[in-house]
């Protein structure tokens, strides 16, 4: 060990309140920001009101309204005025409807060089773009962090990639990041902070960091860091934040955990293939494949070049007959500057459809494609049924790939369909004074005015369930088995029909589990305590707490998996459901679903170490399972999850 | 008689096949261009396949996705993909999703004055601004104009408006049809055509009087005409259309049925109040109101002006933090000229969503406000619940007092917001050259390549049911009473859950009424033929055949009321059900939900005259009823609708 530091360890470092961060420890951080959405963010604010909180004790601490943009009923404008007024009550910054999405409007106006920011969304870690220590996690733990606790963290291994190179011509930032997924898979970050360094970056501005930071998520990372160098100080200068810069870098030869390197020179487009973005393959091998929607857009191309590069392959040209055009604004200032620029009037001469500004098809509000057709995206996930359309076969690539594809309306190679119109590349012309919009998004109310604000509570917002603790003898049986990979968007589907009901946890949970098993909520009422199965990296994807609360709702009481991804893990023990691995994939091979399950003596148990015995008395079989849990966390999920742990704690 | 003829009449004289244009009787128009959207359109298609068309036999017939624009799941695309197949199948022009609402877009690239035009759309009355004689019709009606039949109607009367003077500062031609509503009613124009006349035309464009004649259909009236003259010179030289320009007028003195006057310049800003068109009173009587949601847009306000007005209203202000300030563009041409014009940015920076160009929430496809707040919009429409909210509370204004109450968060006199902020009237400058977007809107296959073409049907495309024909004898319960101006959108809701389904009759049919009554459904499957009750006015609103079609699919087979809606009173007809007026409105006080009725020698009896008598075997009473139907319509009602009569006729 040189002893040269990563920038990682250094913001780490910065924040450590406990523990000692050796990989695989448990940590605890001081986090300085909070981020909030809709779709996540009505739960933290009923766990706010159940933690009686006062007022927030972060620096800053804000809420997006992105998801729920489609109101097919009066439940989203309902949770919207909840929202309001609980920011109102705890002194929250607002970001109204139409403002855009979270990652690059915080980013916009309130993104600070080495700082923390813990946010209820899985796409959280975009902030890294500016050298920032950004974590997507459930929302009790972006409440408790709001609350002023610490975020516990199992301390990842940091992974340096170092960049050299220039982009080739149409080639871009979103290709930088499918290269990662093709060589790593959506495992490949998994208990891992990715930093990038080295000289290739000097090509990359912050908000094409942004795209590479954001898609660290489908890569499982805990977290991806940037440096703050120049580009970090162009963007916040042209913010009109000059003065939140702090110029941060890893010490020279830093020495990481884990390296790779990527030749940015030597990339070429990269499409991911339905339904994993870990599915990556070459443009030109599946070039001429049809596609009847192309949709750019989302937190994983949310720049001002990414839309004005695609209007300038549209330009002058209609897109095809069979193809929908969508295009997704990410953020209302980015909107303006387009619109100031042209390029949306380009956009609509060639037969786009542009959407206000947020998260729309790529959380599965609406923009479902026709059932058997291919949808182009820019975003950043796949997961099967994420679109909203059954068997939906959606892929995943840049927006020079995309915007190609819709003049052409089959998969096309940008550099082919450059060559085929003669179009010469030129990197997009940023706006020479961005547009600053800082009050669109409401701030804080002083003190004495928020503590009379009165909550505004429609009939959709249910509260938090109240959960039992863990008994100590639990014999139940296997209602599902799984296989590798499962999605919080398997567990707990997105998309127009479930997403109104985020505030409504029983409503909601007659949608859990149904992307694959129709059944399961019927059979788990029936039931009542029960257990799932599962293969590797399970509850990949989303920080949706709510795949957690729902499951238990329904009575689970233990996952037993070959892994598990760390969001939905931590959801899991926050909410008291036992979170178990297989130490032998034997066992998992053995147990089916229907098989009943026995525990003895479990809270000794898990006090006691790391192992855990469990009997299948169908089988006449023992498995031996491992726990991760900290005692903090073998505490809460004892007491029914943190809820329950905190009030007894009084 | 001076024998000075009403333009309406010359339009009809130069359109006649056959009757006897007087009030009342049944005359055959020649329909030279149609024009259906996507919510009625597949519904039209699968009539043209049931038809066995070859190809269009009108001028000129365009079909438009404009309703169905969410995509919460597959079917909307599914939709759009049968829609474009079936244009190109039969000669149709095809505007896809994004490009607007059917009737300013057919306004800007279709329309022609002198021009009959018959639309599967309640609205699309709104043609009438350019001095064409353009009907709403339901989709059957539109199918067999497109096949080359003639178009029915009962002969209306001719209502003569004469306008004079001039619109006041912050009054606009939405006040112009309010007033209207404000004295005449939901019923105020059935079985009229209004023609607008006189010197107080000259101040109002061409786009203008489109919002003036849109809202014919909230009066009830049959068409609204205007005369051809500079304002419609000017609008088609604009579209690069000047040669589809003719100059037409009614003759000096025209002999009106019935006559009116407004002069202009006593016009204030109005306002509808929840939840009927025809509850209009002045803003200031209810200014104060807080209002939740401003949206505008519409068919109802599509002007380049309407939008324009409102961007300089908010120009450098926020919109209240309490606001969704919805912007619906109408179409992309419009929305391609208001961006140019920096409009869109001033919205943008106030704080709008702004959408893509479409119905959207006017036809309850989201922005479905909170329950229990205001929701002030531009719209033609505040029917019960047709927001997507139950019991919402929608109210309908200019976009002059949409945006001041936008900005202020409360219903406001746009004078008194105007002089508050030192605001100077100033007429929003219209584009020197507007975006004229031809490439947009895709022209018809030529013949042979169109009869290779496959229609693209996927699984949620039903096909139409088969009924069977009116028995001669029915006994069977009345299911529902209900009370005056029930509208379409009680007995088949619109909105995000239910219209997706306009494709799929069966799915479609356990909406029918459920507004009004959630059982219904369920008890008409369970009974099956039945009748329903109703006051007067009964179907007013959209156009959509569903209305009758899945209430025939129940077991309906006659409704008796004091009075029908037009187009809904001919839905019936077409698909087999009865519609029966009472002649003496003690008998409709006397019958009650769950009475049994019968009928007896029906076919003979409606075919002998006007006269029908009904016995109420539970009360022991008889009714006698009267049946507007020509000679052609009792045989088609008789032989289970027109397809089965067409079918038969072989």
């Amino acid at each position: 060990m040189s002893g040269a530091r990563t920038l990682a360890g250094k913001l780490i470092d910065e924040h450590l309140i406990s523990g000692n961060p050796v990989p695989g420890e448990e940590i605890a951080l001081r986090i300085d920001q909070t981020l909030t959405q809709d779709a996540t963010g009505t739960l933290v604010m009923q766990e706010l009101e159940a933690l009686r909180l006062d007022r927030a004790k972060t620096r800053l601490s804000a809420q997006y309204v992105d998801h729920n943009l489609l109101q097919a009923d009066e439940k989203n404008a309902e949770d919207h005025a909840y929202l309001r007024s609980a920011c109102r009550r705890f002194g929250l910054w607002f970001s109204r409807a139409g403002n855009g999405v979270s990652h690059p409007t915080h980013m916009q106006r309130f993104g600070v060089p080495g700082s923390t920011l813990a946010g209820s969304d899985s796409h959280t870690c975009a902030a890294g773009s500016l050298g920032m220590l950004a974590v997507g996690v459930g929302g009790l733990e972006v409440a408790l962090a709001i609350a002023g606790q610490p975020l516990y963290l199992r301390m990842p291994e940091i992974w340096g990639i170092r960049l050299t190179g220039d982009l080739p011509e149409w080639v871009s930032a979103k290709d930088v990041v499918l290269e990662m997924l093709r060589r790593h898979g959506v495992r490949g970050g998994v208990h891992r902070i990715i930093e990038y360094h080295g000289p290739g970056l000097r090509g990359l501005s912050a908000m094409d960091r942004h795209v590479i930071a954001n898609m660290g998520a489908e890569l499982g990372a805990t977290a991806t860091v940037f440096p703050a160098d120049d580009a970090v100080r162009a963007f916040l200068r042209d913010q009109g934040r000059a003065d939140d810069f702090r110029e941060l870098a890893a010490d020279s030869g830093a020495d990481y955990d884990v390296t790779d390197e990527i030749d940015l020179t030597a990339l070429e487009p990269l499409v991911a293939r339905p339904s994993s973005p870990g599915n990556v393959v070459a443009v030109r091998e599946v070039a001429g494949t049809p596609v009847d929607q192309v949709v750019i857009g989302s937190s994983a191309n949310p720049g001002f070049r990414d839309f004005a590069v695609a209007a300038s392959l549209v330009q002058g040209r209609q897109v095809a007959g069979t193809v929908s055009f969508d295009v997704n604004p990410t953020s209302r200032q980015t909107l303006v500057d387009l619109t100031h620029a042209g390029h949306v009037t380009d956009l609509l001469r060639a037969g786009a459809r542009i959407h206000q500004a947020g998260c729309l098809g790529c959380i599965g509000m609406g923009q479902a494609p026709a059932p058997g057709r291919n949808s182009l995206r820019t975003f950043p996930r796949n997961f099967p049924g994420r679109s909203g359309t059954p068997d939906d076969s959606v892929w995943l690539c840049s927006p020079e790939t995309a915007a190609a594809s819709a003049v052409t309306g089959k998969i096309t190679d940008p550099r082919e369909f450059a060559k085929e119109h003669d179009l010469a590349w030129r990197a997009p012309a940023e706006p020479d004074r961005p547009a600053v919009l800082d009050d669109v998004v409401t701030a804080p109310l002083p003190p004495e005015q928020a503590a009379r604000t009165e909550l505004d509570k429609g009939p959709n917002i249910s509260g938090l369930p109240d959960f039992t603790g863990l008994p100590a003898d639990l014999s139940a049986p296997v209602l599902l088995k799984l296989g590798d990979d499962v999605s919080t968007d398997e567990i707990s589907p997105a998309g127009a029909r479930a997403l109104p009901l985020r505030s409504n946890l029983p409503k909601l949970a007659e949608f859990t589990f149904t992307r694959i098993d129709e059944d399961y909520p019927r059979r788990a009422g029936e039931t009542g305590d029960h257990f799932v199965v599962a293969g590797r990296n399970y509850g990949q994807g989303s920080s949706r707490e709510h795949a957690a609360i729902t499951a238990r709702y329904l009575g689970l009481r233990a996952v037993l998996a070959l892994s598990f991804a760390r969001i939905h893990w931590q959801n899991l023990a926050n909410f008291g459901v036992l979170a178990l691995e297989f130490t032998d994939e034997a066992d998992y091979q053995d147990v089916e679903a229907g098989d009943m399950l026995e525990f003895t003596e479990l809270p000794g148990c898990l006090a006691a170490g790391s192992e855990v015995l469990v009997r299948n008395t169908t089988r006449e079989r023992r498995y031996r399972l491992r726990h991760r849990l900290s005692p903090r966390q073998v505490e809460a999920v004892v007491a029914g999850g943190r809820i329950p742990q905190l009030a007894q704690a009084g």
